[in-house]
């Protein structure tokens, strides 16, 4: 997701990138010549008593009220319940991260600690692979030991069996007298959280809004742009075409948007930024890993994250 | 619940299977043959003044509006509530997997662990059969010794008392000093989870929306879709009994399906994928237990979860 | 709550029981007559100019909406929290059943666990007469030891009381080493639930929706509906009085169910049914009690939680 | 709040008190002959052609929609969450003294005990007091020892530093020996909530809804009735001032009781019982501590809590 | 944030700061003169048939009803987790400060518990000073050693790594025998709480509303005024443009107030007090930590928080 910042209220009328509008243009298009054709014969329309009462256009509207409502606020709701996820996954591998600089004993155990930081971010990247259906090879090779690279590469449910190899870190360190039972469980806690945000964001990405919702509100969007010239032509003429591309606009790129927003971990435009996010808990595990980083300085008109 | 991918925008309008059109083909024909003898007869109304007048759909529209709202709303979120109970019987037994396989000593346990996660998922497959009131003899013979099944076959609460069993089993590893009572209170904290997740399932089956609600709604629905000919005959004619097919289909639709979300654990067209959601979870308890599995390759334009 | 099972599309919609037809009955018959009589007098109301505009209908209509679907959604989230308190209450004594009968050690403790469970049972009795005002003295007899009757039969806050006694219990079971302070504790946590379920379920049933809220609406849906004839004769004439029915109907059936919804613990028709889920909780904790129980079959036609 | 219990359809919609009719009569007077006024010079207004098109209230309409509902609902979820933060106080203090009277060790330490049940109530009553800006000397020289009362009757956050005195106590005892470091975690664990329950309420009290949105609404709505009379004097006449009052009183009532419930801790009619819930709390605190109470018998016409 | 204390219900319609008029003000001119300017051509307009039929209206409105409602919600809720994230952050840290003072052993301990309170309070300091991207230094040195200061004041996750300092005291002092791990693990539970509110933050701050929805919404708005004109010229001539700008005031102020509530750490007249909700906590911990402090007297017209 990379987001322009706010522009002055008048320029943002005739922004061009950001908007949905040049994936929409042939669809508005469509809806505009089928429009003139209607206008054009508009005599023979009014002849056959073809024209539709505009009542009709207010009663249409209360389904469509209510399916572009909802489905605008589902998706939305998916794709913030799937930030919140990816923030709960930075919030609690930090916290892993300083329980295992704080909590487990021992000066000398450096570069453990630095291992145990390496394999909670190849979680957080092979559950960006998983999400996006790519490859973990490449991060994995950058993140893990050869032998935990031949260990997990094939393995299917990739996050969650590394997150078992993080707790047999948490089992070693215990029978080598670094942390008691009570700190075992406290940090097993946190294992069990990160278990939780992995299997939300596999829920998110494996079940969209049903099928039959898309298609019933894809239908009467549609059954309605198409009908509205019948609706006006008698009243507006040769304007009509123009306001019910207008009106179309509205209805279909919000269809179009709730469309993209349903399933937030792809990678269209309005889809969460899951490799800015990704790096982001990589650097902030590292700084508390006492490895030297450097601030990712946004660039002046964009949002990263 | 089977889902088809993403079609094309223009296919979309005319997917047959997926949408609830079959299922209503009978209801909206009715209507139609219903609108057209109300369209022929349509002097005699007028001299009878049996014309209604327009505004009053859009009165009915408002308490139409706020029940089809409120009945959709409902019923997703139940279908949602069932689906993140899932997710979390997902989460929840991954993590009793994995505290059993880092928590519990013993590298001679295998046998004993593998006891455990197979108890585990008899536990999924139990509260499966359960919400659908189906036959659990299949699923557990193939999960549960003899000796297990004997036992627990013949329970009301099946679910229920074999997690009784896993808090025993937890209890017998702690008898043999292969964790403390730490480690015990941890994971009979997961096990609190299990029955929680339990309980909220058998709530959502057991207590559908108030009856009254969906006999007013569906009342209201229909006395609407039936009164419509009476107020648009007088300016549209011929053309309204089409007009107002189209109307009828989206109201009604939006009631059917709303009607199909409202008990996510049956076996409609829109319901959960139960089958799909216990094999998977049956999938990754395996892999922490080193068993060798088979990624589940969802064919290419059907989602499976 | 006994809620019949789905019937036909058709034949629901003459449903007669579980409808509030019966209920509101008189109510439509008043504002049927009413409007006929508003419908004889048509021509002195528009000789003397007291016909109302349709357009009014409309404005009115917003805040008629904005009342309604505030009442409606916050009777039903009444409903479902108080639906959701009790199905915590069965997941958390469920929890403390087996924990008792896990993790307490002693096998000849037999006698000692029983009385856990029925002490738990009767929290749930207990509540349930709390909540609707009734006598605790049967269940108290089934369910308590004599000892206990008489401790706990004339304490005003009983649940809460009988809590206490089961900590003690648990106290009681450590001194004589059965557990450990980690264990006491653990259990204590689901004390703690129960204590918060007592208080949920408190908190609903002192508190209703303010009073205000419901004249304001209350007037606002008869105001309207009093208003509707001056209105409508004027184009529809002895029609009106049938189709302002029909609209009074709709608006007047959502307020009483919102009414009846509002007060979750009651015994109306819509109302919880604790009978049927406070049996059911006995039954569970029974079965883990190792106790002979018989699963309740409900009826063909009726869901009875 | 004092809340009137129900009373007859018929009787409610003619009920005074626990209305809002009152406090906004001389608004709607003055809504009255404002209408009366434009009524009368109808005929100069159309000459001048100052008669607003009635299609127009239908789009501020969209607006007052939206603005109403937002704040409706927003007031009454603030409203809602005070409520069930005065539940959680009552819930979260009754965990408290259970756990003080079932884990704290020595049958001789009943006086300790009572002092901290008294301390605990010391809490609630100050935190009411802190939220309505009154004095707590009354209620703390009725709680709190001579000593105690001296050394918090000046403190700024009063609830905040009694709590620890509760941490405090709970130190002393396990210094004592009556608890192990467990309970005291355990114990410490519910000191938390409280101060989550205290913090919570100080958040709703000192952050009210943005002062714009409140500008905002309330300009629309009273905009909105006063342009009212120039849309409807040429199609009502005489009839329009009486029409449009009964709109403008649902607009402005509901505005009213936005207002009324946003500050939910104040003193005005449908502000939250706080008096009375606290008394309960110091009730059942006192039973848990064996203390005689009494039962606060409601009277018969209304709710107390 | 700095909201007036309510006024009275007259005077309120003509409060001018506090509102967003002053802002809206050039925008709001342009609407009218083009509004006049139309009117001035509106016998060419009706000439070429550029009359826009007023029906279109309310089907934009359904659009704009939808966006505008989103837009407000989401901004609110954006807000609010804000407000409540920031509660949170109080409460905690006063809890963090309680277990210092009452689990944390030794009397001679005090300036160590001290720095304890000052790290506490860096950390609030530093989290507002980069969700607002300002300098920390000012704040640094008046809470931090010089010590510390060199340690953290070039850190790129200063809050964050100021928690893993609070980790590393706890532990020495668990070193010192003055803390077991038990009572560790309860303090480390609400580090882990702060690390989740710092991240909740850092949410809110890097990810706003899709910007996609911002332009369609923004769009739709002004779309809807400038074609306003072009529906009611014909009907109410010279008083259009009044009614028009009344019109476009309520839209146009519902965008405005909701994209300034968008990001709510900001310092925009409707954001969040973050320096009057930083000096409380830290107020609040020094009096926890037994300084002499002085209430905040919020001055007579204004809350402060």
């Amino acid at each position: 997701m990379i987001i322009k910042k706010k522009t002055h209220w008048f320029g943002m009328l005739f922004e061009w990138n950001g908007s949905v509008l040049p994936k929409l243009l042939p669809r508005l298009l469509i809806i505009f010549i089928y429009s003139c054709i209607v206008v054009y014969f508009r005599e023979e329309l009014m002849a056959y008593q073809l024209a539709i009462n505009p009542a009709i256009f207010t009663l249409f509207g209360i389904a469509l009220a209510i399916f572009l409502g909802f489905r605008n606020t589902v998706s939305y709701d998916r794709f913030w319940e799937g930030r919140k996820l990816w923030g709960a996954l930075l919030n609690d591998t930090r916290s892993l991260a300083r329980q295992v600089h704080t909590l487990v004993e021992g000066s000398n155990y450096t570069a453990e600690r630095s291992r145990f930081i390496k394999l909670l971010t190849a979680v957080v990247f092979a559950l960006k692979h998983q999400l996006r259906n790519t490859d973990t090879e490449e991060d994995f090779k950058r993140l893990l030991s050869p032998d935990d690279l031949n260990k997990y590469r094939n393995k299917i449910y990739k996050p969650i069996m590394l997150l078992n190899e993080l707790g047999l870190w948490i089992n070693n360190a215990k029978m080598e007298g670094r942390l008691d039972s009570i700190t075992q469980a406290n940090v097993d806690t946190n294992l069990n959280k990160l278990s939780d945000i992995i299997g939300g964001c596999e829920r998110i990405a494996s079940t969209p809004i049903p099928y039959t919702y898309s298609i019933l509100l894809h239908r009467t969007v549609y059954i309605y742009c198409f009908l509205l010239p019948f609706g006006f032509v008698g009243s507006m003429e040769w304007l009509s075409p123009l306001v019910i591309v207008f009106i179309a606009y509205t209805f279909v790129a919000l269809e179009a948007i709730a469309d993209e927003l349903e399933d937030p971990f792809g990678i269209e435009d309005n889809d969460l930024a899951l490799d800015a996010m990704a790096n982001n808990i990589e650097n902030t595990l590292a700084e508390i890993d006492n490895k030297k980083i450097e601030a990712i300085v946004p660039s002046k008109d964009y949002y990263i994250i």
